[in-house]
């Protein structure tokens, strides 16, 4: 019996990348003059992957990544007022209304009145904390769970907190990485729905899926019919 | 009866304000051929407190801000290399060795035998994670929050979910503003230690004390004798 299902947030139930994605087009054209556009989202990337482990997740490791990153590829030549345009980049960003996905709000506020919904987001306390507040639906959730990194420890922690099996666990996220392989580890099930575009450090290559049994969704519209079919015995 | 005791982590259990001190003492230096030190100073802390409903705490917005008061009082003359002196910096600060208050441990650890302890900290839930696994005493805590804002409403929060009423829930901390006052109002025991440093945006003003119960102690190690006290029926 399924009795808790959880939700990733950014780009399972609203666009997130796709601010990361148009900052980086800004970024590019401040630094246009310096050098060629493939070269600057190269370093950006590299960059970025390598800050995770000094600043964690978020717009304002992003926006010292962006920083760094110009101050880099000019070996100093950036100017403050160029440095200032690169912040505004990181401000817009904070500011960005939500664009919640089609099907969300019906789907989400249905499956509360079976089962314990739960939202499961890593990432940026204080940003997180924005963006659901500003989602408006996040009345839905019986409780918000935000960790800096989703690991099987980090979901076991969670389930021990809810009182919930594993497999009495349903996790729905667009990342392999961080919302399918730890819950597949502590032997809860996922349900993945892959997103138009997946951020290279969240990207698992094939042979890490050979063996694992997880079930793949068009739409988080179809968690439900997908849900009852997982709780009523195949005849 | 008290069930539970809450500690606060920053410059309760150990340093945290004086490495921002330190650092903007450093970020004054960079600027010194601009402006003199004091108006430097004055317009950091200005720009810090304007970017907390922006950024939220933490090292990653105080390097945010000391970035944008260096492109704003050098009209944008600050060259790219002045700015990676200022992200060095932060990352130095992310880097500093954890330097726990004496008495802590041996407090903490003898209180953890009669009470379940927790600590509640706010602010960049990366950033605090891992100085709580640089400090090496986490595993005194039966759990460690950490919100993003020290609400009346945030402490509820904590006492519902371990189940305890705020007449039994005690909070130890160095700010009136986020460890005490917001316990009183929803009913629990505020233990006030204050340290050397409060950093502006803690202040409280007298006026807001006038009619406040609380405790105030010269030294972590006296917590437990205090505890005792509440515990025992006074003759």
């Amino acid at each position: 019996m399924i009795e808790v299902i959880a939700f990733d947030a950014d780009d399972t139930l609203w666009h997130n990348e796709r601010h990361y994605t148009e900052a980086k087009e800004i970024f590019t054209k401040i630094l246009a003059r310096y050098h060629d556009e493939r070269w600057i989202e190269e370093k950006l990337d590299s960059t970025e992957l390598q800050n995770l482990n000094r600043y964690g997740y978020g717009i304002k490791s992003f926006a010292l990544s962006m920083i760094e990153t110009a101050i880099h590829l000019t070996e100093g030549r950036i100017t403050g007022n160029e440095i200032q345009e690169v912040i505004a980049i990181a401000w817009d960003m904070l500011r960005k209304p939500m664009e919640i996905f089609d099907g969300v709000r019906d789907t989400i506020s249905a499956l509360a009145e079976t089962y314990k919904v739960l939202l499961i987001t890593k990432g940026d306390l204080f940003e997180q904390e924005a963006k659901i507040a500003r989602s408006g639906i996040g009345e839905y959730f019986s409780s918000i769970e935000i960790v800096s990194e989703k690991t099987p420890q980090s979901y076991q922690a969670i389930l021990n907190k809810h009182q919930v099996q594993p497999q009495n666990f349903v996790m729905v996220g667009n990342s392999l990485k961080s919302d399918i392989l730890p819950v597949l580890a502590i032997g809860g099930i996922g349900i993945y729905i892959p997103f138009e575009t997946t951020w290279v450090h969240e990207l698992v290559p094939e042979e890490e899926l050979a063996d694992k049994d997880f079930i793949r969704l068009a739409s988080i519209s179809h968690v439900p019919v997908m849900l009852a079919s997982l709780t009523s015995p195949v005849s």
